[in-house]
């Protein structure tokens, strides 16, 4: 045994994790504060943040859109979608390539509103044509739901054109940004968007507490009376911050505060741009690495995104994970595990308060691990 | 115009409010650290809270109990227990003298779940007299819901006797403690409560950003299939803990890390006893004061908790809350409006980490902000 073992080490380990993830000392030591919900200082950062969220994607108040926060994890955000927008009688097709896909399938059939799956292998992004079928067929089919980045694999999925079917059919489309809005660009009016949810502790690098939505305000006013639920009424939401400000129910005040702080960071660092080119370039130096490694990604790089990426599990049969995940921790390095059935993968995420230097002591801590545990590498 | 007034103050204001309130520094000072929510060490944590509140109850997993923690607000929570434990036939009766009461009633019926009102005026402790009533009326009654303590005027409830009717007719009993757990002493078994209600922000001093739920696993377990909701599945939450430990969905991790802390702090002074001790200390010191200074309390003290206290306005014109709340804030201290629609009330909140010395400083403050404003107090 490692004689130091009980030592506190002088930093925190870092998170490849798609969030929670590592996040700027600085937005945490906002942290240090407690802030009154009720208080007019509190609610103007809220508003400052709401508004913020908005110029992200291109929008404002003025073009008639909202940012509607709300208290939860990014899941919240989207069943909000679901529990305040489909009328009695909607229908929401779902375009499930991934377990949040799946999950989105999960809440529709909790809250007892019709759905359908649009299916495609966890490796091929959703097919804009099975959903030009299904809507052809089906004209029940009010809402039509996808996420962009599967983050259970990594996989990018064509937001754009599955918006130009959803448009041509007159349907409403909502898209779970959770992994990727404020790091992949995203053309909300190009696209078609009628509801996109993202999350504090994705690519903003705050940290966990709350999820946002953006929308139409005017569509979002349209589904008066069909909420299903008070505390995941995002119209109610809104109504309760158009009417003082405030959320309706105790908000994460610590959270806002370190997503306040994390805002201003993402501006100095060059918003969203910036923070593409500083993901893709960890993605590409992991991949890079890992390859030379000889770990092989699970997915075509065409389809793969800069957000995270999925290895498959070496040949070798001395490979476990846990050993591979426990001595990557012992050396301050959180990766994460797989989360498709079918194959032996494990997860490594570019996103958070990481950059190159990390993404290289992480390859260094892999190659030194494998070695540990006498892995045979196949040559890539 | 004061010159100093753009100098950052060296300390946080004070906040006597139901919490978000006053934490301790080393409970904020816990949250400077990035967990992953997946990472063992992390969810042995969550594992050690959740057997805690157990035992602050005088529960543990032996005695068939559970701690279920829920993302959100203690609003979430309350809402999850609906959303998950009212069969579909089953119908709610609410014993309401409040707001947190007339919410229950609105989360009944955003989700279409059957409910009565029991109710009784603001200042008036809830009827068990007229639930023996509706109970031997009405068969379709499954639950009971009650506040225990209605932060809306800060008046207590009778949840025993409550309690004492609901076991007698064989109905099942749902108590929101979130403003008196960890300080005000709850039998729960005596009680005959089925599920408890409470939040990380409240007596235990800890950060918002997530509720809990205390229940008997079995009774839980009845629920299969009854969930209206994914977010808010108490009992979907509780197999995700019995299957590996985690959230099913992303946590508020520094919130959870803060409230170790802040559970740690919690024992150290010495448990509920300890936490009643001082925060009855605090509202004594507090009414005694404001009753000097002229301010009646709105409640009769046989009613009142010591939690938090509402006062009537004073009679005098020249009283505007908006100016006595902005002249207490710029001193450092932030108290809290009233609730009610009938009555011009303010409110103080004796709770979080506020001592004697807090108290008496919100009274000088308090007192020199009605000098500072001329305002005539009437003789108490």
């Amino acid at each position: 045994m490692d004689a130091t073992a009980h030592l506190p080490p002088a930093r925190d380990k870092l998170l490849f994790t798609p969030g929670p993830l590592t996040t700027s000392a600085a937005a945490k030591q906002a942290m240090l504060h407690d802030a009154g919900s009720w208080h007019f200082e509190f609610n103007a950062k809220v508003k400052w943040i709401r508004e913020r969220l908005l110029q992200i994607a291109g929008l404002s108040r003025e073009t008639g859109h909202e940012a509607i926060l709300l208290q939860g994890s990014g899941t919240f955000g989207v069943e909000a979608v679901f529990a305040t927008c489909i009328p009695p009688r909607g229908k929401v097709a779902v375009l499930a390539n991934g377990a949040y896909g799946e999950r989105m399938l999960a809440m529709l059939q909790k809250a007892r509103i019709e759905h359908t799956p649009l299916r495609t292998a966890e490796d091929t992004p959703v097919d804009p044509k099975a959903l030009e079928r299904a809507l052809g067929h089906d004209s029940a089919i009010s809402h039509v739901a996808v996420v962009h980045c599967e983050t259970t694999t990594g996989i990018l999925n064509p937001i754009a054109e599955v918006g130009a079917v959803v448009r041509g059919h007159g349907r409403t489309y909502i898209v779970d940004a959770m992994s990727s809005f404020g790091a992949i660009p995203i053309d909300i009016g190009g696209c078609g968007i009628d509801y996109l949810v993202s999350s504090a502790n994705k690519c903003i690098e705050g940290v966990p507490g709350f999820s946002f939505v953006l929308c139409r305000r005017e569509a979002l006013l349209a589904c008066e009376g069909f909420a299903r639920s008070l505390s995941l009424d995002l119209l109610g939401q809104l109504q309760g911050f158009d009417k003082n400000g405030q959320f309706r129910f105790t908000p994460p005040t610590h959270a806002l505060l370190a997503f306040e702080q994390a805002l201003h960071e993402f501006d100095a660092e060059g918003g969203v741009p910036a923070r593409a080119a500083r993901y893709r370039r960890n993605h590409e130096i992991l991949v890079t690495g890992m390859r030379r490694l000889g770990f092989r990604p699970f997915l075509d790089p065409a389809t793969q995104s800069y957000i995270i990426t999925s290895f498959h599990f070496p040949k070798d049969p001395r490979f476990s994970f846990d050993q591979f995940y426990r001595r990557l921790s012992d050396k301050g390095f959180i990766i994460y595990p797989g989360k498709i059935s079918q194959m032996d993968l494990f997860r490594i995420a570019s996103i958070g308060r990481l950059f190159e230097a990390d993404m290289r002591a992480l390859l260094a801590a892999i190659e030194q691990t494998i070695a540990e545990l006498e892995i045979r590498m196949e040559p890539a």
